[in-house]
C-alpha cells in the first residue's frame, strides 16, 4: 500500500518529484474518451523506468500461440491491444538542451488531474541549457469529439538573459509493447508528412495469419505557437514540425498541439480515413484552445450532475469514489456499442484491451445507476452483435448455442488457456444475468423481447449441451468449469456456475412466452427443446452440504485442508505473489466470491441466515486477491447486517489504485474494479434494491462517516439520497413523481 | 493404417518410390546410435515435401513461454531439441543437372532398412542429364564409435555415353526446425574450413536468457572417391569438398563420406573439440569403410543374440517386434548415463526430444529382459544425476523434496502446461517404481541402497508435502494431479497417483532399514519422519466404489456420462483428432490405463477377480490414444485369462508404426511405445514375473501363431523360451545353472 497522490475532493494531484513512482504516476494520470487513451507518460520523453502507452479502442492485434500442446477447441491466437503510434511526443531543447526529467531533476513540481474538469496539468521549473525555465503542460482527451486531444503547454524564462526554445512536434511510429514476445513492432508506416502546422502520419498493424482484420489509422497534428516555424521534416517512422524562437527573460512563450486520430473502424479506405482527417482538422484549426476545451468540460460537468457520490467526514474515501468514477466514464460512457470495458481501460497493456465478464456483473450495475439507459443497453448490443463469434467459440468446443468469450475484441474467444477459455463459463450466465438486470432495472423491454430473446436462447442452447445426465446421481452436471474463484480450476459442479445455468434456462422460458411471432419465429424453439431446457432446469445438481448447511463452492471443496486464511503468516500473503499455483490450486482459498457472488445476484431469493452461515463460511477462506472481490462481500455484509465487516471491505476496494493497495497499479488501474466502491455504497450502505419495478432503500451509516450523499438514475428520474446521523433524506432532482420504499415504508418523491 | 514396407523377417523395405509417402519413410529409416541420429532423408536433397532432421543426444535449445498468464511455479522455458547441422549433404549433378527425386522419376527404387546389420541402402536408377544412372547409397550410424557416420556411394553409368558427375560433400548450418515459433535459426557458425578431402565447420547453439548451457558442435568429414578433387569452398553457413570426373558407359564411381561429431557435451572447449575431431578423423582416415561398418554389423549381432525374438506364422509380427528392438536399441543403449530415450528419439522434432517417465515404465522393463543390466542402471543414475533438478522443480511449487520433471533435458522441468508439469506427479512414483523392479529383476542391491536410497527419500519427500489430510474423511489426499490417462486433468485422488503415493513411502522405509550408516547418515530421516510418512501410508486414500466394486480412476469420475466408447460413431475417432479437448476432458474416455497402468505395477498384489472387474469396466471406455496404452492392457488381459483380447491388445502396438496405425508416424516413430510388443509377449503371452528373485512363466500360444520364442537375460544368463503348439521348452543358452517356475512347476535349467 502506498500513498503517492494527496487527498483533496476533486483533484489526484502531487507536489512529489520521484522517479520510483513514475510508473505509478501515468497510471493514476491517464485520460480517456472510450475512443482512445493514453497513460500519463510525459510528451517530451523520459529517459528513465516509465511505460509510454498510447491506446486506440477496439484496435488489437492477433499473436501466435504456440507454446505447449494445442488441442481442438484451443483459440487460434491470443489477441491484444497495441500501443498506438505515439500523436503525444514533443521534443523540447532550451539552449540546445533537451528536457528530460530524468537528466533534469525538476523543482516546484506538481502533477494534478481535476477529475471535475477531465483535465492533467503537470507544472514544474528546471535549470536547462543554463537557463532556468518554468513549464506547465496541460492536457485533454475531449469527451465530446472522441477523435481528439488536446495538449497545451507554457514555457516561462525565469532568469536573467534570454533562452532559445526549440520545440519539435511529432507524431512517432517508433513504439513497442512491453508484451511483445520477440520485441517485434506492430505498426507499418503507410503515409506521412510534414508542412508548417501540420503533421499527418497513416500506419497500419501488421499483417496477421489469422484473417482479423488490419486496422489502419491516420492522425494529423495542428500546431500553434508563439515561437517561429523552423523546419519540418519525416524519417522512416515519424513525421514532425519543428518551432524555435528566443524567449527573454521573464517572458513566456505557448504551444498548442491538437491531434485528430481516424481509424478504419469508421472508414474504410485510407483515403476515407485521410479525407476525415482533413476535415475535422481544418474544424478544429478555426477554433481556439479554449473553444475546444470548454465542452469538454461542460460535458463532466453533465456527468457528475447525474452521478456524484458526497461523502462528509472522510476526504480520503470522498477522492476514491470521485476517482472511480471518473476513470470508469474515462474508459466508457457508452458512445459506441462496438466498444466495451477492458479490466485495464486505456492505462496499461494488461488484459490486453479485451472485453471480460467483469463489463456484465460490475460495470452494468453501476452504469445503470448514474448514467442514461442507453450505455447499459449499448454494453448488451456488444455481446449481441458479437453473437457470430459466440457461435463459433461453441462450435469450437462441438456444442450448440452460443458461448460468449472470456477475452475477446471481436466476439471470437482469444485468450490460450483452456481452464478459464473453454471452462470459465459462468461468463456466459453473467451476460444473460446482464440483460435481466437491465430489464429489472430500466423496466425497457425492448431489448430483451428482441435482441435479448435471441442471445439468452442461444446461450441456453448451450447450457443444455454443456451439462450432461450423471446416472449416478440422477442430476445434470457441469463438469470441468472454473468458477469466478480463479483459484480453482477445472472443477465439477461449481454452484454458481449450475446456479447461473439453472436460471438462465428458466428465465428463458419465461422471456419465449412473451417475445412476439416473429421473434419466436426466428428463434425457433420447439416445445421438445423447451421440455428438455425445464428438465435439466428442474434437475439440476447444486452442491450442497448437509453437515456445514452451507453450498459447497464445487465438488471436493469440503476435501480440502480447511485451514483459514488467519493461520496464513502474514509474509505469505498475497498468495498469488508467494506460493506456486500448485499450492493455490489446491488451497481452499478463494481468490473472488463463487457462492458470494451468487448470493449477490440473487440476494432476495436466499434467506438471511443462508446468506450468513454461507459468508461465514466462505469469508474465511476468501484472500480477495481478485480487485473484483472485496466490494461484493461487502455488499452480503451490509445485507445480513455485518455493518462493520461491511466498511471494513468496501475500504479495500474504494481507494485500490489510490493507494497502490495490490501493489501492482504500475501495470495500469483496475477500471472495472472501480466499480466497487459505488455498488458498495448504494447497494451496501444504502441498500438499495430493485423489487417489482421499485426502488427501495434499508440505509446505515458508516461510523467513521457524517454524511454520504449519491445521485442516482432511475426510470428517467434523478434521485439524491442523503445518508446522516439524523436518518435519510431522498429527493426528486429531476423526473416524474415516484414512489419508493425506504426501510420498508413507501415514500412519494415529487 | 497403411502399410508401406514390405513383410520381411530382418528388413524394412519397399520396392515401390512414391512421394506421398516420403515423411513416413524418413521415419521408418531412421538410423541412430543413442548419441546421434537422424531421419532417412535423402542425402543429395529433395525439393519434394519431406522433413529433414539430423539430432544430437542432449543437445537442445531453451525456448520463450510467453503466451497465458505466467504464475508462480510455471517453467521459465521450453525445452526442445533442435535439428543439428546436416552433415550427410551431398549435392550430386550429372551433366550438368542435380539429383532430386522431386525432379527425375526414379525406377526400380528400392528403401531397404537391414535390421540385422543396421544399415540402410537406397538404390535406383534415373534419367538425368541425359544420361542413364544408376545409384547405390549406403549408410549407417556407427553402433561403436559414437561419433561417426558413415555414407557410401555407387554411380553407375547405364547409357552408351560418357557422363560427367560430380558430387560436392558439404555440411550445411543452414537449418530450421519445423516447431520455431517464428522461423527462427539455432545454430551460430564459428568456423569452417574445407580442404581437399576434409571439410569442418563448428558451431554453437544460440544464446538464450535462462542461463541454460550453449552447445558447440564441430563435425568433420573426410571425402574417398574415385572422381578427381574439383574445388573447397565455404560460405556464411557451409563449408564443402567437390569432386568431379567422367564416367564411361557402364562404369561407376565409388563415392564414400564418413563424418565425425564432437560436441560440447563431452570436450569443453572449441579448441578441445577440434583437437578431437581431427584426431579421430585422422584414425579413421586409415581405415576402409569396411573396417569401419563391420564392428558395427558385429556389435548389431551381439545384441541381436541377446534378445532377439522370432515368431512362426505371423511375418508381420515378427518384423514388428524387431522394429521395435532395432529402433530402441538404436536410440538407447546405455552408453552414456546422461542420455535418455525420448519418446520420439532421433526421428521426428515431435516431445521435442527430452526425456518423459516412459523411460521408467515402459523401457527400463524391457532393457531388463534384453540387454545387460548396466543399460537399465544407467537409465537409473540419469535421474540420480538430475536430483539436483528435482529439487528445483518441487521448490518452485513450494513443496518439499524431489520432483523429477515431467519434460526435461537437465532435470529442470521444461513443459508449459501447468496441469503436466506439476499436476502429472505419478512419474516421481514411476521413478520410484523403476528403482524397485531393477533390484527385484537383477537382484543388484547397490543401486537401490545407495543412490536409489537417496532418490527414493527425496521422492517421498515430496509425496508427504504434496498429501493433505482431508478432516472431512480423515484421510491423506492427493488433489490437483493428473494420472497417466490425461484425458482427464487436475483431478482429485487419482487411484494410480495416490496408489504410488502410498508405496513410495512404504519402499522407501522398507530401503531404509537396509541403508548403510553412511547412507543414513547422509539421508538423515529422522524417526519423526518415518512416523508420518508411515502415518500417510496407513491412511492414505484410495478410491473404491462398494456399488460397481471398482476402483474409480478419481473423484467424480463415476458421475461423468458412462456411454461406452462402442456407441460413439467411428468417425468421431480418434477422439483426440474429433474432439473439442472440453468434450475429451469431461468424457469417461480413457486416452491410456490408469487404474490398469496400477494393476500392471502390483499384478500379483491384486486378485483375478478384482483385475477382471477392473479390466471389464475401463476397457469398455480406453481409446487407447496414447500408442503406450494398448500393450498394458493386453498384459493384464493375458493375466486375467482373456488370451484373444491380449492378442487383439497387442496387434495394436506391434506393428504401431510399420503399419502408420495412429496416422502420425509421418512426425517420427512411437520409439517409448515400441517397448510394448516385447512386453506383450514375454509378460503377457509366456506370463514371465519374478517373484522372490525366481523367474516364473505361464505362457499360451496366440491361436494364429505356431510358435514364438524369445531371448530374455536374467542375472547373467541368457534364457530361451520357445512356447508352441506342443508346449512351452525353456533353455539355458549361456551362464550358471538356475531354476525356475514354469506353470507353477520348478525347473532346473543347466
Amino acid at each position: 500500500m502506498k500513498q503517492t497522490f494527496e487527498i483533496a475532493p476533486w483533484h489526484v494531484a502531487t507536489h512529489k518529484w520521484d522517479p520510483e513512482d513514475k510508473r505509478l504516476q501515468e497510471s493514476m494520470t491517464s485520460l480517456a474518451n472510450e475512443n482512445l487513451g493514453m497513460r500519463g507518460f510525459f510528451e517530451e520523453g523520459y529517459t528513465g523506468d516509465h511505460m509510454q502507452g498510447v491506446y486506440l479502442g477496439g484496435v488489437w492485434f492477433p499473436d501466435k500461440t504456440r507454446v505447449g500442446w494445442w488441442k481442438n477447441g484451443y483459440p487460434k491466437y491470443f489477441g491484444k491491444m497495441i500501443n498506438a503510434v505515439n500523436f503525444m511526443k514533443m521534443i523540447i531543447k532550451v539552449n540546445g538542451e533537451q528536457l528530460d526529467l530524468a537528466k533534469q531533476a525538476p523543482k516546484d513540481f506538481k502533477l494534478d488531474l481535476d477529475m471535475k474538469r477531465g483535465v492533467l496539468t503537470r507544472e514544474f521549473t528546471v535549470e536547462i541549457g543554463g537557463a532556468e525555465m518554468a513549464f506547465t503542460f496541460e492536457r485533454f482527451v475531449s469527451a465530446v469529439q472522441k477523435e481528439l486531444v488536446g495538449q497545451r503547454l507554457h514555457v516561462k524564462n525565469l532568469g536573467n538573459s534570454d533562452a532559445k526554445v526549440e520545440i519539435t512536434s511529432m507524431i512517432d511510429a517508433d513504439v513497442y509493447n512491453e508484451d511483445a514476445n520477440y520485441d517485434e513492432q506492430f505498426w507499418m508506416v503507410l503515409n506521412k508528412s510534414a508542412n508548417g502546422e501540420h503533421a499527418e502520419l497513416t500506419s497500419e498493424t501488421k499483417k496477421n495469419d489469422f484473417g482479423t482484420p488490419q486496422f489502419t489509422v491516420g492522425m494529423k497534428t495542428t500546431t500553434k505557437t508563439d515561437l517561429d516555424h523552423a523546419g519540418d521534416g519525416t524519417d522512416e517512422k515519424d513525421a514532425y514540425n519543428t518551432f524555435a524562437g528566443t524567449v527573454a527573460a521573464g517572458k513566456e512563450v505557448n504551444f498548442e498541439k491538437r491531434t485528430v486520430v481516424v481509424t478504419s473502424r469508421d472508414f474504410d479506405s485510407e483515403e476515407a480515413i485521410e479525407k476525415h482527417l482533413d476535415e475535422l482538422t481544418d474544424k478544429f484549426d478555426s477554433q481556439s484552445f479554449d473553444d475546444l476545451l470548454d465542452p469538454h468540460v461542460q460535458e463532466w460537468a453533465d456527468r457528475w450532475t447525474k452521478s456524484d457520490v458526497e461523502i462528509d467526514g472522510d476526504e480520503g474515501a470522498q477522492q476514491g469514489i470521485r476517482f472511480n468514477l471518473f476513470q470508469l466514464f474515462s474508459t466508457y460512457y457508452g458512445e459506441d456499442y462496438r466498444l466495451n470495458i477492458s479490466p485495464k481501460g486505456f492505462t496499461g497493456e494488461k488484459y490486453g484491451g479485451a472485453t471480460y465478464w467483469d463489463t456484465e456483473a460490475y460495470c452494468i450495475p453501476v452504469y445503470l445507476g448514474v448514467a442514461n439507459p442507453e450505455i447499459a443497453r449499448n454494453l448488451l448490443m456488444y455481446r449481441y452483435k458479437q453473437l457470430d463469434g459466440a457461435f463459433v467459440n461453441a462450435k469450437e468446443q462441438g456444442l450448440d448455442g452460443a458461448l460468449f468469450p472470456m477475452v475477446t475484441f471481436n466476439g471470437i474467444e482469444c485468450h490460450n488457456e483452456w481452464e478459464i477459455t473453454f471452462e470459465e463459463i459462468h461468463r456466459n450466465g453473467d451476460i444473460a444475468y446482464a440483460i435481466y438486470l437491465y430489464t429489472k432495472y430500466t423496466g425497457d423491454k425492448s431489448y430483451v423481447l428482441h435482441e435479448g430473446a435471441e442471445v439468452l436462447t442461444e446461450i441456453s442452447r448451450f447450457w443444455a449441451d454443456r451439462v450432461h445426465y450423471s446416472q449416478r446421481q440422477n442430476k445434470y452436471m457441469l463438469h470441468g468449469v472454473t468458477g469466478p474463484d480463479e483459484y480453482d480450476n477445472n472443477v465439477n459442479n461449481d454452484w454458481y456456475t449450475n446456479l447461473l445455468c439453472k436460471w438462465t434456462l428458466q428465465y428463458t422460458l419465461e422471456i419465449l412466452d412473451e417475445v412476439d411471432d416473429e421473434v419466436a419465429k426466428k428463434l425457433n424453439v420447439s416445445e421438445d427443446e423447451k421440455r428438455r431446457w425445464k428438465g435439466i432446469a428442474d434437475n439440476m445438481y447444486l452442491p450442497y452440504d448437509k453437515q456445514k448447511d452451507i453450498f459447497p463452492e464445487n465438488d471436493g471443496f469440503l476435501d480440502k485442508d480447511l485451514t483459514p486464511v488467519s493461520e496464513i503468516p502474514s509474509d505469505q500473503l498475497p498468495l498469488n505473489q508467494h506460493w506456486s499455483w500448485d499450492k493455490i490450486l489446491r488451497s481452499p482459498y478463494v481468490k473472488q466470491g463463487d457462492v458470494i457472488q451468487g448470493l449477490w445476484d440473487f440476494i432476495d431469493d436466499f434467506t438471511k441466515e443462508e446468506k450468513k452461515r454461507n459468508f461465514d463460511f466462505y469469508e474465511q477462506f476468501t484472500v480477495h486477491e481478485s480487485s473484483l472481490s472485496a466490494s461484493v462481500y461487502s455488499i452480503i455484509a451490509a445485507d445480513i447486517g455485518y455493518e462493520d465487516k461491511a466498511v471494513e471491505l468496501y475500504e479495500r476496494s474504494a481507494r485500490l489504485d489510490l493507494d497502490n493497495y495490490n501493489n501492482d497499479t504500475v501495470d495500469g488501474l483496475h477500471i472495472t474494479s472501480m466499480t466497487g466502491s459505488w455498488l458498495d455504497i448504494v447497494q451496501g450502505f444504502a441498500g438499495m434494491r430493485v423489487r417489482d419495478g421499485q426502488l427501495h432503500y434499508a440505509p446505515f451509516l458508516p461510523k467513521k462517516w457524517n454524511s454520504y450523499q449519491f445521485r442516482q438514475m432511475f426510470r428517467g428520474r434523478i434521485l439524491k439520497v442523503k445518508v446522516d446521523k439524523n436518518g435519510t433524506k431522498i429527493d426528486l432532482v429531476s423526473g416524474d413523481p415516484i414512489t419508493i420504499d425506504l426501510d420498508g415504508k413507501k415514500l412519494e418523491l415529487k
